[in-house]
């Protein structure tokens, strides 16, 4: 069994990255630029930013984040996004989600100039991507697939059985492994709440993808002897043992499962370091675009 | 073995789409309107153009033809799709392709304002499709739900394969089958030319469906026993008994297909009717969203 650890791996990438950004910064005078907008205060939204921001520090890119206040109205956030949209100094824009519950996070994203929008959120992107044409890919969907990539692990023909229908993980991703081409090929099975015998299902595939948010979820007998199993749960569960009282779980349940496979992500440090690599690349690849 | 008849069901669901159109046309004193962008003089297209005309009659829905010569310009299209745009009496407008080589389909396609894209190739339509939003869908895989819904075939749970990736019938079904709700909570495998054992992969699906354009391809050795068969190829191949010298023919070997099924599609008078129904209703839809 083989970890695929994703730390690793978004590591020795971040540095072809930064390559390429310093090459860019020269040749345009500037950096490329990722915005942030953080409504509210809620702490885990503070972390994923912060670590944003670092991450576009350590490859040479400029940062900034746009704090708002948790009872922003829809016209105030819209104009900041507008703000940004027409900012010519700024090449990628996200706006941190969850948002509190009096804003339709759908609506705001589609206010976000498709050509900025490097989380991959807004449906001209998503549509792109369906069709194969040139598109942001969302992050952590782009991440699975650059580290089987990484770890030269074949997909094409392979079956692959999707667990989870969400917007941000299992569509997109099941769109991206059928498409034609490099990273794709694979023969996608896409799983969710209503599927009938999930076991039998699982079993059959080549490339499990666990992205449910369910704790410790998928079980030795729900994987094929030989199978890749990507995981991209992450949750708190109790834990007496630690000195904060709990640690972080994937989907995957790794000590049962990962005897059985030939490749298995950890968590934490499997998918998660990826997912972030995928907002510099996307952001590079805005800014290229814009130049 | 039931006939899922296509032509029966779209004449009665015609009936109620031309009961609305009357009602929509006696609130709002004008008919909803159909565009259609002709380019060149390709015999089928003309024809596929003439049937829908007569569809729209057939409703009560008013129909337009732009013929452009096939040796039209980029600009020269792209300024009649932007006057049909901002046509306020238009509510629906298809470029009927394909379009000659000269000509970027996908780059056309874009140009036609999404709230009028009742082909629902547009980016947009099919990124909101997706994300499960309110949009346009393609009018073969909305057939295929309707027809589905029609007969009372339940999908929520069933295993459905679908062969063939294409932009306009494959991946926008997948998609379709396995999202929440209604018509939809498959379990949906995407099947392609670097699908291995196919057979195998055929034989456990509920729901088959065969849309990769090859007279006669898929066999009794590929179907469960008790399947629902939904045939979307139309071929023509050649039958010497026959005036013409050709007979069409689906994706599906019916004869050989049809006893193991409980339900099959016919080829014609299957997917056909009912995809032209799709963009009726996705023209009533696009007039009833402007008013």
């Amino acid at each position: 069994m083989i970890l695929l650890d994703g730390k690793q791996a978004a590591e020795a990438m971040k540095k072809d990255i930064a390559r390429e950004v310093a090459r860019w910064s020269r040749e345009w005078g500037r950096k490329p630029h990722l915005a942030a907008i953080l409504v509210g205060d809620d702490p885990a939204s503070q972390t994923y930013v912060r670590n944003k921001e670092n991450d576009c520090i350590q490859v040479g890119m400029d940062s900034s984040v746009y704090r708002l206040s948790e009872s922003i109205s829809r016209e105030g956030l819209t104009e900041c996004v507008r703000t940004i949209n027409e900012d010519p100094a700024i090449d990628g824009l996200i706006v941190q989600l969850p948002l509190p519950g009096h804003l339709d996070e759908q609506q705001i994203i589609e206010t976000i100039d498709p050509a900025k929008d490097v989380d991959g959120f807004h449906p001209v992107n998503v549509g792109r991507m369906v069709l194969g044409l040139p598109a942001f890919v969302s992050a952590t969907p782009a991440g699975i697939v650059d580290l089987l990539q990484y770890y030269h692990i074949p997909t094409s023909g392979k079956e692959c059985v999707i667990i989870g229908r969400s917007n941000i993980v299992g569509k997109p991703l099941a769109n991206l492994l059928s498409r034609k081409g490099p990273g794709g090929d694979c023969t996608v099975t896409l799983c969710h709440s209503r599927t009938l015998e999930l076991e039998k299902v699982c079993r059959r595939a080549d490339i499990v993808v666990a992205a449910l948010g369910q704790p410790r979820f998928l079980k030795a007998n729900m994987v094929k002897e030989g199978a890749v199993v990507i995981d991209v749960g992450i949750s708190r569960v109790e834990d007496k043992s630690t000195k904060s009282g709990f640690r972080l779980a994937g989907d995957v349940d790794f000590e049962e499962v990962a005897p059985r496979c030939s490749y298995i992500t950890p968590v934490p440090g499997g998918v998660g370091p990826m997912t972030r690599l995928s907002l510099l690349k996307n952001t590079l690849q805005a800014a290229m675009k814009r130049n």
